[in-house]
């Protein structure tokens, strides 16, 4: 497996020709000169056209094999896999309402949190990583360590920026994003939540409106019926984000307080907004002088090799307010995240000083440590590979599984799949069935607020890809089909 | 001294009788029988009469020495302090404005935050206990076991109540203060802060009136600012709490839509209200249908033998809201409070769930193991004697060094001393010269909404007597009289 090969990769040069001709074969498919069920080069030939031990052009094979990109045929050799032209077409654009509502969520999402703190139930409703594919013991030796040794020295209260060693290691990575800031202008917060609770706090009073993608995520509309705010659902299209035209209409009523938009890899459409579109964007938001919140917590699980920047780095404005926190990456447990809150700084930490006072001491500290050790980024590569291998198991389970007529994203990082089914398939319904049989997932209605996306589906592929997992799609491509073969 | 002379008291009757001992020696001082500056029986006769050790009756003679209540005389024994009588005549009665009005205290309070977390200032201004003085050693490698042994177990979310386990232990301690509530009633919450403030969500919407204690602590008055919530201030005796006459008048009008007042001993001025005036303040409240907030995290720092029972333990209508923390006692760094929100419960979740979804795990998994392994009940006993003793040093330095005029409070409990000095002088005045020589100490009118207490200050008992805090508070009171005599 890609686990055990990875380790004989031991020099970097071997590791750089090993991501190095995966990208070049990618690129060879993505491109077409390699159809669809084409044969690849054999891994001999490659490995002597560009001078790769045989080792390594076959680490490279598997790895795409486990992708799903290419696949090997016994006795025969590497092909292209017929599911990267996919036999599933992408999720249609979305068309929400063009008017801001009240959100009303909660009952909802409170029911998806108890299906997912179910150990008896399988996991593909709430997107939480299992903390077994996370492996972050060596963030817990630090925490141990700390407590052991800073203890005392850390009983106190940090301030409401939080631990200043922690806010420079943020700085130090922040910076390879295109991000330019100092530790003074970052505050650590209780995950990703509290950042877009204090976002909303600093920008917008009860009643005024946000506009959203749709779909979104639902604890972004959560926070938003928290505060007494309204959404407005822009549409959205699955490969690459909302409507420019329709945000522009939106934005010139002048009744859209802020915006608050994924940086990059969307929940749970699973899209990555280009950079050209990202700056026509800011350009937009700027005209109107609406602030742009931005949620980068997927960020840095991007398939393929070149990071994606998030909006603060084009933004030359100061208008956007970046918030991204650990919890998809490595420690759901320790509550650590970060607010970049840009001119709402001073307001942000006045919120947050008055709501929690400040975060715990040492668990900041042991990041602190944890990051300057410098093994945070090889964690960040496996856990990369172990997603996109998790994700593409789930999408060739549901492409075999699931109905005809059935439409699912392409995601470019992170680890959900989105699920469109026939218009007049109700995903609650079949829920409910599933939760029968031990089967949990999260319904396309809690990702609107308008109630829409009730015929969609969202799969999280959080957890390690095993026989029980494929059981469970099986399963649920099966009570969908006989749902809507009627009953 | 008190700490190494305990360790002689080994078995627990020894440890009864020297408890008694005091008690009923402090009975007789109170009660009169033995007048201030008068001589007590010598340490043989009490020896001889109630049958205790002389060795055990010297330590209780030692440990009322401590306090301030009574005064060794060299070859001549021991005598009652004048102080205990006191110099110093109590604060005044609050007379605040009958009207509530908006708050706008957060700079101010950032700016004292500043000063707190300014290693060069002698500490007298945030009640905040040293990290020395709390001694969290225990906790803090129940804390690196928990990391070494239970990391994975825990990498994951513990749900908006927060780890079961730590609230199973909470509900046992809380029975023992009355109150009588299951684990699943409880929430966790970081620190005091976040009760209050989910508290304040869960009654109240923006605009609405709060009725609090004048002086209230500060970190209230700042809740209320970023929630847009107006405060009534009412008169407040600083020997036993709210005039319920005023009270009563207020709540009579029907426009306040809750009560926030201290459980047992209030921050800033130290009284403990008695259960009959708490059991008749709860029937008010319940007849104008009023919910109370009660904020207990001084709760277990009360001096003397009977600890405090708070609101919640006399509450048969379950109209109150119990918010406490661990921030006082043991550990301000780990940032763990709790609220029992009654009716208010899911209210209280919900929005927890959408600003922070829920606090870190493991500091939450050492304090349930730190509190199972029993320890904190006598480290609970050294702080109190701990506390009792610093603050019996400052009133006696204060007695000493402020100009005449001076009134000062007698705490029940917690660490700090409020001071009400003559109207003419101007507190802020004297911050400016001290904050010059190094001095930090709360300035009076941070306390109130409406700008009163100009003339009182705060000193923190937080961290252990010495000469330097001994020089510190003399020089305070010679900037004060020299500020009094004119300029």
């Amino acid at each position: 497996m890609t686990g055990a090969g990875a380790a004989v990769l031991t020099s970097s040069t071997d590791r750089y020709r090993y991501e190095q001709l995966i990208t070049f074969i990618r690129e060879l498919i993505d491109g077409g000169v390699f159809a669809p069920g084409s044969r690849l080069p054999s891994v001999r030939e490659i490995s002597v056209q560009r001078r790769i031990s045989i080792s390594t052009v076959l680490q490279a094979y598997r790895r795409l094999e486990d992708q799903g990109i290419i696949e090997a045929r016994p006795q025969s050799g590497f092909y292209v896999a017929r599911k990267s032209a996919s036999s599933l077409p992408p999720p249609r654009p979305s068309n929400p309402p063009r008017r801001a509502r009240d959100v009303s969520v909660s009952r909802m999402i409170l029911d998806l949190l108890e299906y997912a703190a179910d150990p008896r139930l399988i996991p593909l409703g709430c997107a939480i990583p299992s903390s077994e594919l996370l492996a972050a013991g060596r963030l817990d030796r630090y925490l141990a360590r700390a407590a052991r040794v800073k203890g005392t020295e850390h009983n106190i209260y940090t301030g409401p920026r939080g631990d200043a060693r922690l806010r420079q290691e943020i700085v130090r990575r922040s910076a390879l994003l295109g991000q330019m800031v100092s530790p003074d202008e970052i505050a650590i917060t209780c995950g990703c939540t509290e950042a877009l609770m204090l976002a909303l706090k600093a920008v917008a009073r009860p009643g005024e409106v946000i506009a959203v993608e749709s779909p979104t995520y639902f604890g972004v509309l959560h926070v938003l019926e928290a505060l007494g705010l309204k959404a407005l659902e822009l549409p959205t299209n699955a490969s690459d984000g909302v409507d420019l035209g329709a945000l522009d209409q939106a934005l010139a009523t002048g009744s859209v307080a802020a915006c608050l938009f994924s940086s990059s890899i969307h929940n749970p459409l699973g899209f990555r907004m280009s950079d050209e579109k990202k700056i026509a964007l800011l350009k937009l938001v700027a005209r109107h002088g609406v602030p742009l919140i931005e949620d980068d917590i997927y960020g840095d699980i991007y398939f393929g090799n070149e990071p994606p920047r998030p909006f603060s780095a084009f933004d030359r404005r100061a208008q956007t307010i970046y918030c991204s926190s650990f919890s998809k990456t490595i420690a759901p447990g320790y509550r650590i995240g970060w607010i970049l809150a840009g001119r709402y700084l001073p307001k942000v930490l006045e919120y947050k000083f008055a709501s929690t006072l400040c975060g715990p001491a040492l668990p900041q500290v042991a990041f602190a440590d944890f990051l300057s050790s410098g093994g945070y980024d090889s964690h960040l590569r496996r856990i990369r590979r172990t997603f996109e291998n998790n994700v593409g198991h789930m999408l060739r389970a549901v492409e075999k599984a699931f109905p005809d007529g059935t439409r699912v994203s392409r995601p470019a990082g992170g680890f959900v799949l989105w699920l469109e089914l026939p218009k007049r398939l109700k995903t609650r319904k079949v829920l409910d069935l599933a939760l029968r049989e031990g089967i949990c997932f999260a319904p396309g209605d809690v990702f609107s607020a308008s109630g829409r996306y009730t015929n969609c589906l969202r799969l999280s592929c959080g957890h390690n890809w095993d026989t029980r997992l494929e059981r469970a799609v099986n399963r649920l491509g099966e009570i969908a089909a006989s749902a809507l073969a009627g009953d």
